[in-house]
């Protein structure tokens, strides 16, 4: 852990830089993939899944007694916390939808916007270290609410060919039945492409390491749209004398544990509170299975000290953080004054973990100083909006002289004629 | 104009198959400038409007006297036109304002979402053949309604360094009065890096040829969003017996006029209307200045004979068309079964003109089947909306259980530590 004390602002880029991922050539791993699964279906599929992941299989849809067999394995108290998260989830995502009225924006001129599901969307849910069943509510329950038709989730299967039961039980807990034993760049190129057993799907979710980035970064390139730029996951703490030294310690240690690239700052007015955090973490460390992945994070993680809450503001603003927790007695002016971050947690009692599991927030979220431009996945992300519009014989004759005017200006004749055509009809 | 009767629903795909455009290698010279400009900022920007555009400025910024001359410039027809314009697409777009309440998904734990602008936005202007100063009305008023602090204005200019007055009218009309002189890859490349006089942005939006499509893509992979993928510009016209063909092939070459690539589409029920409609497109076409650009696009256009109006529909919904216009007795069932397009255009008395120019909505629009999964431009491009959360001890109290088992399933021991420690301090 670094301090930084009292920086000027011409070195804050550089403090706040993010590490850059060595950008390794996956694209003709990528394409090569691509390329198989859209000349072999799922025959390519099994034989990625029987060489990446080790597991021969002989469908790839995970069957109803799969799903039977996962719900029996999931222990009843990981059931209760499920559905307890599942519920708080749906409330707040159902509180997004949204419905515009019809405005005339001229006499005769209606102009509106209906919400339309995205027919098909891709769920994509990383294997790997630990069973990310949480990321399926997150993703599957917007989509839900949506009324997407048709919602596929892949997941990687053990080398047994199975799929961990807390993952299933989670999506058939969320209506989610369309579950393919597949990970990896094979996943993505299967939901793009479509296959034999895996349907084709307009846009992609999900995290995933970097062969799942670069693939769902060339899938988007062939028509297939993304829900936004992966990066490693990051959180910003600040705390003033409110701050609880151990409380900080435990949610830098959050993110630090996801992975060594995590991106964990902590910023304050406070000297002494630098140095208990500092105290806490170390203790707190000691006691973590992951705790070699935790202290590689915790080795580019950094203290900063500034001079005045305006000023950590600005830094704030600066940096964008994915997760932002905020324990300060002035928390209105923070909440007033943030602009540039994924989630705020405001206070002492709200921990990143809650908005990673169950408050009811999504967890997926801008990386990478995204936050500036992107919003964390929504209803919204699942859902498009059309534009209609209807205009009167009346209507048009009103507007009908500005469009003219200005299709010529533009040099655009056939497009003022469509106009003039109508309006001598109605003369 | 290929007439397709009938066609099998296997043959759908092949039938309306976008145009794949030539990958040309644009990357390194994309790269090549934006190098450049990062190395040499300002100096390297007029290098290239000179060698690009032929214009040797001494300044990148249009001047106060340069927006005066424009508004003198402007016609007075003209500017009632664009003003006319503006305020309908600042209503259409003023309405998309939304405001979430705060919920609590369960006692103790609330959670909502703040509209945040984006601060800083990029918006390309193309020169080339037409000024497209509709297009600064397009992204210039959502921006302003949004917020956002910092609007770029970018367009590049003639040879004698001029902008067109329209465009600066345009732009001054709606209160976007930072505008540079600079076209091309060179104004992706300002935007994103900035310059002494050009401040870089956190989103860009905007047309563009295909080295602008480029420059804002390889922008993407170097954390800058974008408004949306590009292909050209696509229309698709139902109509039925009440439909009018005169109406209809005007609607057509609106869309052929705007080039060579653009796509055009009619679609109908009607044998005979197929036969009415080409003749009117042969003879408006022959009046156009724009004619040889418009031939070219209707020699890969394709008029479609269907059997029932739900075939046509589902067609209708496989391609998703940029602009959809329907002209259709059985309006209302159009309306309640389209779930793929950008734009929609009812009735006989709606040209797409009216919504490329003045009614209210944006004209800028997912093409090559981007609107299945993309909305067009709206108040929503220039926001992103921050989650927020706070929980109380007793709602912490409540929700940490669930916190704690699923955090411990997915093997997340910091995460669950971070709640721990909390719910101990209550105990």
């Amino acid at each position: 852990m670094k301090t930084i004390k009292y920086p000027n602002k011409d070195t804050w880029s550089e403090i706040l830089k993010r590490p850059t991922r060595e950008k390794k050539n996956l694209e003709k791993i990528v394409l090569d993939v691509f390329e198989q699964i859209k000349k072999d279906g799922d025959k390519a599929l099994k034989s990625y899944t029987a060489k990446f992941d080790g597991a021969e299989l002989k469908n790839l849809l995970v069957s109803k007694q799969e799903f039977a067999e996962a719900a029996a394995a999931t222990p009843d108290n990981l059931k209760v916390a499920i559905n307890n998260a599942a519920e708080n989830i749906f409330k707040f995502h159902k509180v997004q939808e949204t419905e515009e009225e019809k405005i005339e924006t001229q006499p005769g001129v209606e102009c509106w916007r209906k919400v339309t599901p995205i027919e098909k969307v891709g769920l994509y849910i990383p294997g790997g270290s630990a069973p990310l069943f949480s990321t399926v509510l997150m993703l599957a329950i917007p989509a839900k609410i949506a009324g997407c038709k048709e919602i596929v989730l892949c997941t990687p299967p053990n080398k047994e060919g199975e799929i961990n039961p807390a993952i299933l039980y989670a999506a058939s807990t969320v209506g989610c039945n369309k579950v393919f034993k597949l990970g990896g760049i094979q996943a993505i190129g299967a939901m793009t492409y479509g296959s034999e057993s895996v349907p084709s799907v307009y846009k992609i979710f999900g995290p995933g390491n970097q062969f799942v980035t670069a693939a769902k970064q060339m899938a988007s390139l062939d028509g297939v749209a993304i829900d936004m730029p992966a990066g490693p996951s990051e959180v910003l703490v600040y705390g003033d004398e409110t701050g609880n030294a151990d409380f900080i310690a435990s949610d830098l240690l959050s993110q630090a544990e996801h992975g060594a690239d995590s991106q964990v700052v902590f910023v304050t007015c406070i000297d002494s509170l630098i140095d208990d955090v500092k105290k806490a973490v170390l203790k707190q460390l000691s006691e973590l299975p992951r705790k070699e992945v935790a202290s590689k994070a915790l080795d580019n993680s950094t203290l900063i000290l500034m001079k005045s809450e305006a000023e950590a503001l600005e830094l704030i603003n600066e940096y964008g953080p994915e997760h932002l927790i905020i324990g300060a007695k002035n928390e209105e002016l923070f909440m007033n004054s943030i602009t540039n971050a994924g989630s705020v947690f405001l206070g002492n009692y709200t921990p990143e973990s809650a908005g990673d599991y169950a408050s009811g927030t999504n967890h997926t979220l801008p990386t990478n100083g995204y936050a500036k431009s992107y919003s964390g996945v929504s209803l919204e992300s699942f859902t498009k909006k059309i534009t209609y519009q209807r205009i009167s014989k009346e209507g048009l004759k009103a507007l009908g002289p500005t469009i003219e005017i200005m299709a010529e200006a533009e040099e655009l004749f056939a497009h003022k004629n469509a106009v003039t055509l109508r309006l001598n009809e109605l003369k």
